[in-house]
């Protein structure tokens, strides 16, 4: 099987991938690895979502042996397997890439030196690419960025009221989710370009969380500023806090950048505010007062937020629900919209509890729909495209 | 000349104090010490503006002393001159303290437990009362605070997202600018009491700059959090900021606490941005492109939160400018309301031109008005409440 294209997405100890044919957009298998380092371990399904086969005794130690393991694992079902492209989802563009790009090693180069942008997600992002370069020598290496969809924003929406040195050295309201807004806004041109022609505006909510005002499809802002803890609250993220509350851990706590950034990314959002879980379902399930304390918190930013974003493009002719709790969570969407008619905002209950692509009423000023996302499919076209530009005749 | 009432907003190296009659909004005179602890000067006001007389030789060594000097100059034009009450302007009142309140030794020491929450201010402040407890031991002491108009917030108003241990020790959103909130929401309710039970915005924008949301006359949320800092760009302090800009800052920049205070509260804001000045009048009128960038990124702040603050009110009826941004830059109120329609904001060019009471269109939705403030005037009128309530014959 020749051509077929390959997503990557590497964390700290894990690799989800996914394999695409060469043309088409169902994926033929998806995979994930798991604790790297330490008891690793793999899942494989087909498009169907069956259990693929796996080898016996798969090296989990470190990125590459995992997928060494996973190219192992992938040709046991598909023989012959030729991987024409491997296309890396990779958190932090900086401030000049924005579109996807064929990774060498001067582009290697430049995006290491983003990586006290986001210490916690770059250097996995290139461990990833490195472990590819190695697994798969002869396929082109595509790095697809999480920032590179909103790299068009204006000053007031890109710097922060620092001295320009800081915005000059890189300290910018980057954006992410990209690759999601990039396929969701996408599928709107698809289904409905004159809606996607105005004022959009996106909300990623799964465990990670942003919104995306788009004016005529292209990004204008975002909730998500320099790194991915701005904005709303997340599944264990803070989202917007006051940087004085920041100096108080600092200064009369005394804890130090390591234990502030595990504090907010990781002990804060609906964690930080149930005790109980990061997992939307689980809080609507439990419905402890601090349950639903945590989930009136995260609605009541996301209602502020779509505010904010209103005002930044003179009103919204669509709000679209995307991601887990997005396209998951009638109760979720119901409570971001209610009250929300002098924004012209409506929701029909029987569309909503349904997930229905339309959930607003036919009478509604603004159309509110709920349109499934698909990162890996950006990615993979992205690489594919990249792979067929770069199939030129020798000289 | 007796029962008169002093107000005091004491800062690090400065006392600024205005002396009001027993009945009555307009002061006898106002008064500024600066440079305490170094070169110390004093400036004396009579109520038309004309310069009051000085006593030889003025000590400004300390707070207590300076106090001292005021009072003797104060006495040189206001012979027999009686103070019933000093009222003190306090910046943070705590998770507990929602009114103006007689200080005692319990008192001073429950605000003392809250120098943390505001470690630049809250000092300085209750410096000042314990210089005017030594100064005027017979009068009554009253402290009124920035956060107390703000402590009827709901939880998610109220509440950062982080674990609920940090909310239980008093990082939450407290708010500030309350005085100036309370004076112009008060002053709104005696001029059109309709308006002030409805929806209503209230734009504090001077060297320091906030937003207030309120419904029926009461603060629902603030665009200040727990700090000074967040929210709108000022002067010289950031405003909104990823959290994640501070962990680059602390983790890749090796700042510590005190080197990222001075930034952010210090050396950011218009002044960070436009690398010139830290006064919006110097801003408008050098022109560079740094201060027009940093005059749009001002104005984009407000544009944003005001949409976030509409959002929590369900729509506005009301949008009023005040303190010396607010009430005196029609350019600022014009850009602010520029193409602000979808939210039913309109401004009439001439009237705004003119700092009048109404600015926006007599066809407007939203009635968009300048209304100057006046924090001293809510000092001095506490202060002579509790004054009066504490005359109380002997038993």
């Amino acid at each position: 099987m020749k051509g077929v294209i390959l997503t990557l997405n590497a964390g700290s100890s894990s690799l989800k991938f996914a394999l695409f044919p060469p043309e088409g957009d169902t994926p033929l298998a998806t995979g994930l690895v798991d604790r790297i380092g330490a008891d690793g371990m793999m899942k494989l399904k087909d498009s169907g979502g069956g259990a693929l086969p796996l080898p016996q005794g798969g090296d989990y130690t470190t990125h590459t042996q995992s997928l060494a393991t996973a190219l192992a694992a992938l040709e046991m079902s598909f023989p012959g397997l030729t991987v024409a492209a491997v296309g890396h989802r990779v958190v932090h563009g900086g401030p000049d890439f924005a579109a996807p790009i064929r990774v060498d090693q001067t582009v290697l180069a430049a995006l290491d030196r983003f990586s006290p942008f986001a210490p916690l997600h770059q250097p996995h992002n290139l461990a990833g690419i490195r472990a590819a370069i190695e697994t798969f020598p002869e396929a082109l290496q595509v790095a697809c960025f999480d920032t590179a969809f909103h790299r068009g924003h204006s000053f007031e929406n890109d710097a922060f009221a620092l001295p320009r040195t800081y915005y000059d050295k890189g300290v910018r309201r980057y954006g992410f989710h990209g690759l999601s807004y990039d396929y969701v806004s996408g599928h709107l041109a698809e289904i409905d370009p004159d809606l996607a022609r105005g004022r959009v505006v996106i909300a990623h909510l799964g465990n990670g969380a942003s919104m995306c005002a788009l004016k005529d499809g292209r990004s204008v802002t975002s909730t998500m500023g320099f790194s991915a803890l701005d904005g709303l609250a997340m599944g264990t993220r803070c989202g917007q806090i006051d940087p004085g509350a920041l100096l108080y851990l600092m200064q009369q706590e005394g804890m130090d950048g390591d234990a502030i950034s595990d504090l907010l990314y990781k002990r804060s959002g609906l964690l930080g505010l149930s005790g109980l879980s990061h997992d939307m379902r689980q809080l609507e399930a439990a419905d402890t007062p601090e349950a639903r304390q945590a989930i009136g918190y995260f609605i009541a930013r996301i209602r502020r937020e779509l505010g904010g974003l209103a005002a930044v493009l003179g009103g919204i002719d669509a709000l679209i629900f995307t991601a887990g709790i997005g396209e998951n969570s009638p109760a979720v969407r119901a409570a971001v919209c209610e009250g929300m008619d002098w924004l012209g905002l409506t929701v029909d209950a029987t569309r909503n509890a349904q997930n229905a692509p339309v959930v607003s009423d036919d009478g509604g000023k603004v159309r509110v729909m709920v349109l499934p996302t698909n990162e890996e499919l950006v990615i993979a076209r992205a690489a594919r495209r990249l792979a067929v530009g770069s199939e030129r005749p020798a000289a």
